[in-house]
C-alpha cells in the first residue's frame, strides 16, 4: 500500500473511534458493536478513488508548497466523508435495486439479522458526515460552505437516482422513453456530482476559494463524469470480464445504457423492433441478438469516435482555464480515466 | 382552521413551489410531478404540532413584543422543516416496520408504482430541509448552528431507531432484554429530541440564544418527551379507541412498551412465565391474558402515580428555571400534554 493510502486508512480508524464515542449518543454495547460492524462492512471496502482524490487535488491546488501534517489529516477527513457518502448511497441503492452483491460480498441488507435495518444504517452513515465535519471543521471560515456543498451534492445525487428509478420502473415496457438527454441527465446528477465535482470542490474550499468562481471547473468535471459513465456502459458490454472484474448485465437488466440509447439513434424500424423484443430479457439468446445488433451498428467504432472527441473537447476546455493550479487538478482527473480498460 | 394554521399552510405552498423549481436540479416533467405528489402525500397530513410549536415558542421567547410578518414567516419555515424531518422518518420507518397505514391512508411505499422508490423519496425529504434552510437562513448569524442542530437531532433520532430495531429484532424471543432504562433511552433518542427539544431549540436560535446556555431546558424537554411516550404506551392499552382514533396493538407487536417493562419490574416468577408465553402473540386470548395481568398488577394506578410524580417534578424544574420567557415556553408544552386522553 502506498504511503498516502496507509495514512488515509489510519484516519479511518481515528474517525471510527470518534463516532463510536460520540457524546451526542449514549451507546449500549450492542449498538456500539452494531455500528462498528456496519462501518467496517460498508465504508472502507472500495477503491477509495473519490476520497484519495481530495488529497491529490488539494496538493495540486497548493502548487509547490509542502502540506503540513494537519492539512493532510484534514484532507483525509474530507476524503473519508465522501467515502461515507458513497457507502450511504450504495447501502440504500442495493435495497432499492434488490441487488445481491457489492464489492465482491453480499449486500449489507442481505446479511443475517440486518434486512430492513439497513435503511436506518444508511441514514446513520449519512449522519456521520455531519458529525465528522462538525468535529474537525467547525471553526474553519468555510464550514457553512462545506455543509452546503455536501447537502447540495447529496440532493443532486438523490434527484439523479429519482429520475433513474422513474425512467427504469415506469418506462419498463417502452424502450423509446430512453433518450441520450435522459442518459446524460441521470449520469450527471446521479454520479458526476459526487464522484467528480465534490472532491475537487472540497479541495477548493480548503484552499480558501469561493465555489461561485469555479463554475467553469465544475462544468468540466461534470462532463468528465459523463464521459466516465459512458466508458462504464461500454465496458459492461465490450470490456474484458477478467479485467473489469465482473460480467456485465446491463442488457438483461434493461439499463438505460449509453449503448442502447445510441443504438436507438442509429437503427431502422426493423432493428428497433428487434431491440424492443430482446432488450431487458434474462435469456442468453436475447442478449446475443442485442449484441449482434450493436456490432451491426458498429457501436464500438461509434464509441471510439465519441471517446476521441470527448477527450479533445475536455482537453481544450482545460487548456482554456485561467488557473494553472486548477488546470493541473483537472488534467490529473482526465489522465486517470482516459482510455481506461477497467 | 385558526389564523395561524392557515398562515402555516400558505408557507407550505411557498416552500413546495421553491423546491419544485430548485435551480440545483434540472427537473423533467415526470420527476417534478413525482416530487409534488410525494410531498403532498407525506408532509402536510399530520397534526403539525411540532411545526406549529416553533412559532408558539418563538412568540413566548420574544415576550410581549409583536412579531413582524417576516419573523412569523421564518418561524413557519423552520416549523415546516421539522414537519419535513418527521415525514422523512415516517416514510422510512414504515418501510422498516413493514407497516400498512399511516395517518389513515396506506403507507407511501404501498402506493402503486412507489415500492422501494420510497427509500429515495425519504432521502429527498431529508435533503429538502437543507435546501429550505439555505434559501431562507443562509445570511443569518445562526445559520451554521441551525444546520448543526438539525444534523445532531437527526443523528440522535436515527440512533434511537437503531437501538429500538436492535432490541426488538434481536431480543425477539427474550422479553427480559427489555428494561426501563432501555425504554427510556429509546424514547428519548427516537422521539423526544426531534419532537420536544428541536422546536424549542430552533426558536431559541431565532431569538439569538446560544444553545450551550440551555442544557437545562433541553433536559426538561427530553423528560417531557419521555413522559409523553409513556402516556402513549398507556393509551395504546387503556385509552378509548374512539378517542385516540386507533386500536392499540403494542402487545401483539411485542413492543418495548412502558407497560410491559413496568409489569416485569412488579411481577413474580409465575406471572413472568405468563408474560413470556403470551406477549407478542397475534391471538386475542393471549392479549387478554396480558391485559388481565396488567390489571392484577394494578398498572393503571401505577401509571397515575407516575403521571402525578412526573408532572410535579417537571413543574418544579420549570419553576426553578432562571428565565421567565423560557419558563413560559416549557409550561405551554407541559400544559398541552398533561392528563391528555389522546
Amino acid at each position: 500500500m502506498s504511503n498516502l493510502k496507509s495514512k488515509f486508512f489510519e484516519v479511518y480508524d481515528v474517525l471510527k473511534a470518534e463516532l463510536l464515542n460520540d457524546p451526542a449518543f449514549d451507546f449500549t454495547d450492542d449498538s456500539r458493536q452494531w455500528v462498528e460492524r456496519m462501518l467496517d462492512y460498508n465504508v472502507p471496502g472500495g477503491k477509495c478513488n473519490r476520497g484519495l482524490s481530495v488529497i491529490d487535488s488539494y496538493r495540486l491546488l497548493k502548487e509547490e508548497k509542502e502540506l503540513s501534517e494537519d492539512e493532510i489529516f484534514l484532507a483525509c477527513v474530507i476524503g473519508w466523508c465522501i467515502e461515507w457518502l458513497q457507502a450511504y448511497f450504495l447501502v440504500l441503492d442495493d435495497i432499492m435495486d434488490n441487488s445481491h452483491t457489492r464489492r465482491g460480498q453480499p449486500c449489507w441488507f442481505r446479511q443475517p439479522k440486518v434486512g430492513m435495518i439497513a435503511v436506518n444504517d444508511g441514514i446513520l452513515l449519512r449522519n456521520h458526515i455531519g458529525r465528522i465535519l462538525k468535529k474537525h471543521f467547525r471553526d474553519k471560515p468555510y464550514y457553512a460552505d462545506l455543509l452546503d456543498l455536501f447537502n447540495e451534492v447529496e440532493c443532486q445525487t438523490a434527484c439523479g437516482q429519482m429520475i433513474d428509478l422513474i425512467t427504469t420502473h415506469l418506462g419498463q415496457n417502452d424502450l423509446s422513453k430512453y433518450s441520450l438527454d435522459d442518459h446524460r441527465r441521470i449520469v450527471v446528477y446521479k454520479t458526476a456530482f459526487y464522484s467528480f465535482y465534490l472532491p475537487v470542490a472540497c479541495a477548493l474550499l480548503m484552499a480558501g476559494e469561493n465555489l461561485d468562481d469555479h463554475s467553469n471547473a465544475k462544468n468540466i468535471l461534470l462532463e468528465m463524469g459523463n464521459y466516465f459513465q459512458v466508458q462504464d456502459d461500454y465496458l459492461d458490454c465490450f470490456g474484458d470480464p477478467e479485467v473489469i472484474g465482473k460480467i456485465g448485465t446491463d442488457i438483461e437488466d434493461y439499463k438505460c445504457s449509453w449503448l442502447v440509447v445510441k443504438a436507438m439513434e442509429l437503427c431502422n424500424k426493423e432493428q428497433m423492433k428487434l431491440l424492443n423484443e430482446n432488450y431487458g430479457k434474462d435469456d442468453p439468446s436475447c442478449v446475443a441478438k442485442v449484441k449482434d445488433l450493436y456490432n451491426t451498428l458498429k457501436l464500438q467504432d461509434v464509441y471510439l469516435e465519441y471517446e476521441r472527441k470527448s477527450y479533445e473537447k475536455l482537453n481544450e476546455e482545460i487548456e482554456a482555464h485561467p488557473s494553472r493550479a486548477v488546470q493541473a487538478v483537472l488534467k490529473s482527473f482526465l489522465a486517470k480515466i482516459y482510455k481506461r480498460l477497467k
